[in-house]
């Protein structure tokens, strides 16, 4: 297909298209002739893999190249191709907030204390060290009281997700799933929480919807 | 404290400080004389919260504007301000992906199977159904057989959220906790579910890991 009809079936305008050959993002069209490029189905596919973790993922146009170079580089174990794309979709830190070596010692004790087989100097793990600095900070250290039930619920949403794609992908198609499903995943699991939230509150706080609606936790 | 002390005890330049004075984020000192201005330990505390909020949280000065006018509000139901301040802290979502009115199905559905308390059109709602819609669109719609392992992993979260909130927060303080506990609770949860699939994909793909440092599912 030409340019414009790639345009046409992702909804991406003719130019960011040629933004995103520029950049490296896409791959360019297979040339036809002198000035016309042909493109496919893999262009398709990709074009809304792009867009998804940019609009959906938040991520930056470096963040997604770093990320497509993970899902296309295939002569690393699937372990460490995993590895890599973590590493590109993780955000690095910003500064280091005081208190960042005892909320570093918290997550290495947690890591352990599960059992989990990860790496103490993961971008994770960092970035998780940064955040309980932070709840530190703003006088919520308390809320590492809380970190198991996470870490349960955690280890259930990775199982869940590494069955789905050992369900789901082909052999190549597994890091473009893990990718993602950690990105979109990140946005579903932030705006569910909240969706939690909204009942937990509504339960405890709420006079109107306490009892009324038969809920599960009425009798 | 003068500004200069209160730039100290935070780490937070003195211009950026009267900045945020400027925009409405912090309250001004009280005036001492002319040319002076006096801080407190409550303006310690909120810089803090607006740097969290931004730094780690990733909220821009307009969205901190809104989330603290929701902590600083105290006129309506606890219920009532949660919601507003969740409003404030869930970023609109960006454009209208193909397929959208099957995704936002699914969501209604998913809530209604859950007997959760929670309005259908929620900003979190949206921003779960662009999520799933864009999941369809990248070929990645059967992600949707997961919704209920993360659900129940939310429905978890969410207890221990608001049970923390219940030990902890004094009545003026259960808005900033639930804030401070959403915005920088996403970090820590993106973080560890990253930790999490680090785990599990060295337990289901790495020969190296498998069976050899006796982690929680070694016999």
């Amino acid at each position: 297909m030409r340019i414009g009809e790639l345009s046409r079936e992702t909804g991406v305008a003719v130019p960011t298209i040629k933004y995103y050959v520029r950049e490296g993002l896409l791959p360019a069209g297979r040339l036809t002739s002198p000035n016309q490029a042909g493109y496919d189905d893999s262009h398709v596919r990709r074009l809304r893999l792009i867009r998804g973790l940019m609009d959906v993922g938040g991520l930056s146009v470096s963040a997604v190249r770093e990320v497509l170079a993970a899902v296309d580089s295939s002569d690393e174990s699937v372990h460490k191709v995993l590895g890599a794309a973590q590493f590109a979709i993780t955000p690095p830190s910003t500064g280091e907030p005081e208190g960042l070596e005892e909320a570093r010692r918290a997550v290495a004790e947690l890591v352990r204390r599960r059992g989990w087989h990860a790496e103490p100097d993961h971008p994770s793990a960092e970035a998780m060290a940064v955040a309980l600095a932070t709840f530190r900070r703003v006088g919520h250290g308390a809320f590492e009281e809380v970190l198991d039930d996470y870490a349960e619920a955690c280890e259930r949403i990775a199982a869940a997700d590494l069955a789905y794609v050992g369900r789901h992908a082909e052999v190549d198609g597994i890091v473009e799933s893990v990718v993602v499903g950690t990105v979109l995943g990140d946005a579903v699991l932030a705006a569910m929480r909240r969706l939690a939230h909204v009942d937990a509150s509504a339960r405890q706080y709420d006079e109107g919807a306490r009892g009324v609606s038969g809920g599960a936790d009425t009798p």
